[in-house]
């Protein structure tokens, strides 16, 4: 019998001799960080609302309770009874039932309904009908990218349960290293900005944290090095993912080509703008003729690898380390994340890429732990004179030209990502019309942008406390606002908006590297009354950035319009500055000397040459903190 | 057709065109590092000295020339000839044909004789008889670790061969990384002394420096994690030993063991010395119950991987990598040891144990490269304290006590190491003797000193220049004087020496952890008139260590001799310093600040907590100098 097996033999016994005599228990599994307990009395478990929570408590384990199989209703039957227990506003549209586990899976408009007061209405359903609930939200407005995943998921349930239960004896396993230490090596983002991807190592345990790709770059983490995979993929013992932006992500599913099977830990929302995302990364590499270094299975393979867990659960995913999430400000679902290793050994936190002040859409990054001895921390805007301009005065620099282009009859084009910026800059525009700064007109979203909001609104309790307040109990969700419109007609509605009354227009490419904003520049391109305002960092080499400096002939797709190959931007160019998902040198010094306790050490990463040695020698020299600038491919041992 | 197959064709070409059309070349292979060149016409070769000086120049290679095999007169013809040009003081002991390279091995007591002026003699006989002679030295004192080793290798002669060859198209291949950078991994000896071990490695390729043992300890380095062997064995390219100590090389034929099968660098002495430790390892361990974690098979495996390299060779063991031994003044063979790294790239120096002063036996070590840019040094004695007493005050106290000790009529007892502190209080005993500073009487060497004091005489080259030319060129051997004895009568002869007229014994081992030291207390310990004199570090937990501090009463094997299992010691004990063979504080300084040009960063490692970190500040603060004091399992990145 292998020692998880003994160690599942005892925590049966322990839960029997916990619960009362008449709760009967079939079983108990392992499946990934949760602790899965089989009982033939799910109703008289889900009558005690306390049981699971003080077992979860002495058990110091995640526990999910499942019924019997021989204990359940029919889904007929069950499916009337749970549409009486729930009320009529939950809205539920979609109830699937799983007979392999008795779980029931309720889709509904509004899942704090389906779940109740204190999780009431759903411990009501189980009494009922001895199915376990599990909630997830219709979206407001409909995602591909949510239904696929979501069906994807449900196509692949058994395959997904196997998984699980590997990496949960995996979790689980009894360590064998007789002695302690942790390690982190650098795989990229070390005195540049992308490929993030670092490992963190103990004498049991190597995690892999991120994988991106470098914009305007070929170069990926060192992953053939000895230290990554060298030893192969499977030497990894989880990969830990902080957001989506694909310098952190893009490389993801390169691991599973690699013969990585293990999991990826996340957020839910991070995981499908992961797939989102990198599907988009593969899209671009075809269309401008590059072999992608992987294809769309390996994306599903990643989809279907991760667990997701919400900011600040405490959970398990090595015999030597607990994983906490915390909101970082930055984009939907993007995450600080804490690793507390051993039994008290020591602990390290990676930033991630981090806003530290509130935005519109996130509340600024936490940085409130017990304790972390190590940070490792983004410094893309660690420069000596890296400070931006206030969101305010942004704010009100953008409503200016939009009036005063308004005012010409013209229209205002915006080049914008996808995700986090375009709906900062939708909650802005949705104020100021509902406020009269502006006038009210449509607001065309192109490209990803849509999809990428369909995606936020899935999930608005990773937004702002006072704007999820507003989606999920005032009824007053700002995406729906009449005034935007998804160009979902081509081209020709590119052409009637284009001839059409003054209005504002957020299409992708953000720097104009292709992409939907190509067709923009080439319909308002040469209208003088019209605006580009750029609100994002333009990268070197980009078409953006020579816009911005002063380029006026710009290259245009010939065979597609039939017209010459390059065109003269008569547009007026404007630049917005204050728009940044990232902490200004400011913001990062914040979030450092308002951690209490502080860091010992702290590792200044993700920030070109000049940025993380100007951060590190700031943070050394006005808060005496023990500070590095490492290279790419070191490796810093910490105990 | 492979790349170095190419290459090669390529080489033959160019040296055809580079040789006189009369000299026909059949073959052009690597061995190693060096190039071999197969001709019809060895003889034509052998007339001109010159010829394979410049194509050496030429190529910039090692060259080796071997007869084509149907250029050969038979072995028979042939020794008469080679006897007959070879005059007789050289003292010949032994010719030995190898028919298929074409090589004869002329073993003799006066190797520079057979070798001539400027390898004149060696010339004429390939001119006499087209075989390629390699010269080695009669042992002066019988060796038997010499002996083995040379008729091993001759025995697996074809083997030897083929992993040469494989080597040898391993060193040439093609390199496939786009990109350069030189990291160093510590795996061992970093805050400790002991188990010395590190990987040097490039983005083409990794080498192994040391993997030693860590005496009073179980500890090993760290080779199971993934940058050390955790890909496997062979994902290290090449493996360099400094010296034969075992806490450098006790582990290297683990390696093998692991599937390793790839050349180990070092000194012709250090391969010999390092069969001699390392079975006496498997040995002690034997004796005390303990598994060995290899069997003598595995010894033998790194003798035959061995390529040994004289000072001062620069020498090809990768596509981007040269390698450079020089003395380093610590033991017979023990080396500096400096990569060249890429065509210019980077420089670094491993000191491995280093004397930076002359002592009697050795020169002090070599600080003078072309480049350094970092120092990877040792700082067994880098304390802010660690000052040594002046050897010749040292002395001094050694005769002294030797002359009391004599006046009473007793014996002098000197617990010592096998290898170099012995040898060098030999040289001062038979000095002191031949001056009159102290009577002459019997000096018996006890334990492994006979066999290692006969591979010094082996190596006479890697002696102090003096000392080398007193024995190569004044016939003056000062480790063959009268008053030495190998005692290998055992306890009778050892009884005898106790119970007859003064005299000096050493023996191992030098700390009184076992070994015939223990009889020498048994028969002498209860001796008032006789004296113990401790001239060596005694380690915490050691025997020796507590006879140092005051304790009199010692364990004594009483199965074997009958008697009680303790005794009191009532014999004088006395401890003389300064006969260290390790640089102390003022002389690792020295080697450091006399280096020219000075290294950008210096890595003190080799040393405890306290020696490694007062050694890196008062390098940082005397010596402007980039110091750090790595942890083990750290990686720095230099390029």
């Amino acid at each position: 019998m292998s020692s998880v097996d003994t160690q599942l033999e005892e925590l049966k016994a322990e839960i029997k001799s916990e619960l009362p005599a008449d709760i009967s228990i079939t079983d108990v599994t392992y499946e990934g960080p949760e602790l899965v307990i089989y009982t033939r009395d799910p109703k008289r478990f889900a009558r005690n609302g306390d049981l699971v929570r003080d077992l979860a408590g002495t058990l110091r384990k995640r526990i999910t309770v499942r019924p019997d199989p021989t204990a359940l209703s029919t889904p007929d039957r069950a499916r009337d009874r749970i549409l009486d227990v729930i009320p009529e506003e939950a809205g539920v549209t979609d109830l699937d039932f799983h007979e392999d586990t008795g779980e029931v899976v309720i889709e509904a408009e509004k899942p704090g309904v389906v779940i109740g007061n204190h999780g009431e209405t759903l411990r009501r359903i189980t009494q009922e009908v001895g199915w376990t609930p599990e909630v997830v939200r219709t979206p407001p407005i409909e995602s591909s990218t949510v239904s696929n995943v979501r069906s994807f998921l449900k196509q692949e349930r058994e395959d997904r349960r196997d998984i699980l239960e590997r990496v949960g004896r995996q979790i689980h396993r009894e360590t064998l290293a007789d002695e302690e230490w942790v390690r982190i090596t650098s795989l990229g983002c070390c005195r540049e900005v992308g490929r993030a991807s670092f490992i963190l190592s103990t004498a049991d345990t190597r995690i892999l944290v991120d994988c991106g790709d470098k914009p305007g770059s070929d170069d990926y983490p060192y992953l053939q090095v000895p230290e990554a995979l060298g030893a192969g993929a499977n030497s990894i013992d989880a990969v830990v993912l902080t957001h989506a932006h694909l310098d952190h992500s893009a490389l993801i599913p390169l691991l599973f080509k690699y013969g990585y099977d293990g999991p990826i830990y996340t957020t839910e929302p991070t995981r499908d703008l992961m797939g989102l995302l990198t599907l988009d990364y593969l899209d671009v590499a075809a269309k401008e003729g590059r072999t992608p270094p992987y294809d769309s299975e390996m994306v599903r393979e990643a989809i279907k690898h991760t667990i997701p867990l919400d900011y600040g659960d405490v959970t398990d995913i090595a015999p030597d380390v607990k994983l906490t999430f915390h909101n970082a400000g930055h984009i939907l679902g993007s995450a600080v994340t804490h690793f507390h290793i051993g039994d008290g050994l020591y602990n390290v936190a990676f930033s991630g890429d981090i806003h530290y002040e509130d935005t519109r859409l996130f509340d600024g990054a936490v940085n409130d732990f017990p304790r972390v001895e190590t940070l490792v921390l983004e410094s893309t805007y660690g420069g000596r004179n890296d400070y931006q301009t206030d969101q305010e005065d942004a704010e009100r620099k953008l409503i200016d030209a939009i009036n005063e282009t308004h005012d010409r009859g013209g229209k205002v084009v915006i080049p914008a990502f996808a995700v986090g910026r375009s709906q900062e800059l939708m909650l802005v525009l949705e104020e100021a019309m509902r406020e009269g700064k502006i006038p009210s007109m449509p607001v065309h979203l192109d490209g990803m942008i849509w999809e990428a909001t369909a995606i936020h609104t899935t999930y608005p309790e990773y937004l702002r406390d006072d704007l999820s307040d507003r989606i999920l109990h005032e009824d007053e969700n700002p995406f729906l606002a009449d005034e935007f419109n998804h160009i979902d007609g081509g081209d020709d509605e590119r052409r009637d908006v284009a001839d059409g009354d003054p209005a504002i227009v957020l299409s992708t490419s953000g720097m104009v590297t292709g992409g939907p904003i190509m067709s923009w520049l080439e319909q308002l391109g040469s209208d003088p009354d019209s605006t580009l305002v750029f609100v994002g960092y333009q990268a070197q080499g980009t078409l953006g950035h020579r816009i911005q400096n002063g380029r006026r002939e710009i290259p245009i797709d010939g065979d597609r319009v039939g017209r010459s190959e390059t065109m003269t931007l008569k547009m007026d160019v404007e630049t917005v500055d204050g728009f940044s998902g990232h902490a200004d040198r400011q913001g990062l010094e914040n979030f450092v000397k308002t951690m209490n306790p502080r860091p010992e050490k702290v590792l200044c990463v993700h920030g070109d040459e000049r940025s993380v040695q100007d951060l590190s020698s700031g943070l050394y020299h006005d808060h005496h903190l023990r500070t590095f600038a490492p290279k790419n491919l070191e490796t810093f041992r910490f105990r």
